[in-house]
């Protein structure tokens, strides 16, 4: 699978915890960030979708810690994007920057709930093939 | 100002940082979470106020650190409450245990928002009453 | 596995989000506090180990979100240990009480780190054998 | 006192809360995070002081809070710096763009305490007065 979204970001030292690294639960902040920016750069906005009554929720994911990131450190946080039958599946990936090293992978597994019903979303079907169209 | 509430919580280790002590934003969790934890006694829940578009936000808040908490520790959190106008004042402290030494004090301005509006509400002019006359 | 471990937290609100429910991360938070209460109430302060250079880190982890935590929700997070080779594996739970329904499970895999050097831990190994007997 | 210092960053949906605003607590984070980051321009470390023994801490704040933040929000956070006596002080604002709308104000007391000790710091003392030149 293709990344077909980054963005850079920078480790803030409140993130960090008494080890000096990047607390665990920070990587699910920045890959959330990055997931939603990458919808809003496709128009999809996921504080609006909840005020519409669909939520876009993770229902499972999987995250591997390669190596920590340190204050100071700068990021490129990437997504891939495919579908599997009702999920959504993002694939991310944050390499440290300038050396692009993997700090950290994971695979986060998505589905649409509509008023509180999980369903499945033509919108985000014809969405995922569009975004996986464009890098081709 | 007599405190009215008080409450026991413990450092979790995530709230401390790379300094190896607090880091000052929990603070203002610790805080939060203790007016809420205090209004929900009271029957008031700020989750439910909120989907009936009353809120209840913080317009100004003061804070002195004394002495920070650390991994392990445990505190107690106490506040005051008063009126001043349409302002609700919660003066609170946080002692760390067994010793009780104050280890931050803060005074929060809340007020209240009505769809979206500044407002003066019967509702909790009433309430600072009622819980003030309790504890004489 | 059994579980060896479990305490009660209540949902603060700071830590739901826009969609009203707990932010996915704050259950790495919630499961993360749980194995450091553990570890401490067994002698071992996670603060101490670091100071003393040795570190217990999340090499991976897996996350199933089956039904969300809410404001005003108490919950019990509980915990079962084993080992595989170099891995201490925890299995956690959080359930929603008083129904004690599953929200949320997880498998965190952590690995000890001497002085910036992965190893195998003669104190943990005796660790977990001497935990998990205790409940036979 | 002039600003010296300025940097942009945006919302991330995960510092909302419950009432769809950017949780109080977040403000705090954005106000430090200005704060290292104009340090770390000037080759100020704060994770490396804290290596050495010496960290800088705050002492006392205040905050305003005017407009909130919400999701997707793009806002402007800078900072001015003057001295007075032990104390450093920072004022900080926080403005909603692209219309540079006022959100939150700041005022944080900070000293610089070396192993342990609250003292003066010839150093700070020194980069408070040629940061401040540079700007006439």
């Amino acid at each position: 699978m293709e990344p077909i979204f980054e963005m850079e970001m920078k480790v803030r030292d409140y993130e960090c915890d008494l080890q000096g690294i990047v607390n665990n639960a920070n990587y699910q902040h920045y890959y959330e960030h990055t997931r939603h920016e990458f919808l809003t750069q496709h128009g999809i906005s996921f504080a609006r979708l909840h005020d519409d009554g669909i939520d876009f929720v993770v229902a499972r994911l999987e995250m591997a810690f390669r190596s920590p990131l340190r204050s100071g450190d700068t990021f490129v946080s990437e997504l891939a994007l495919e579908q599997e039958g009702i999920k959504y599946v993002f694939r991310q990936k944050i390499y440290k920057m300038p050396e692009r090293k993997v700090c950290n992978s994971a695979r986060f597994d998505c589905v649409v709930v509509e008023h509180g019903q999980l369903c499945r979303s033509r919108m985000f079907d014809d969405f995922v093939k569009q975004v996986n169209k464009k890098t081709l």
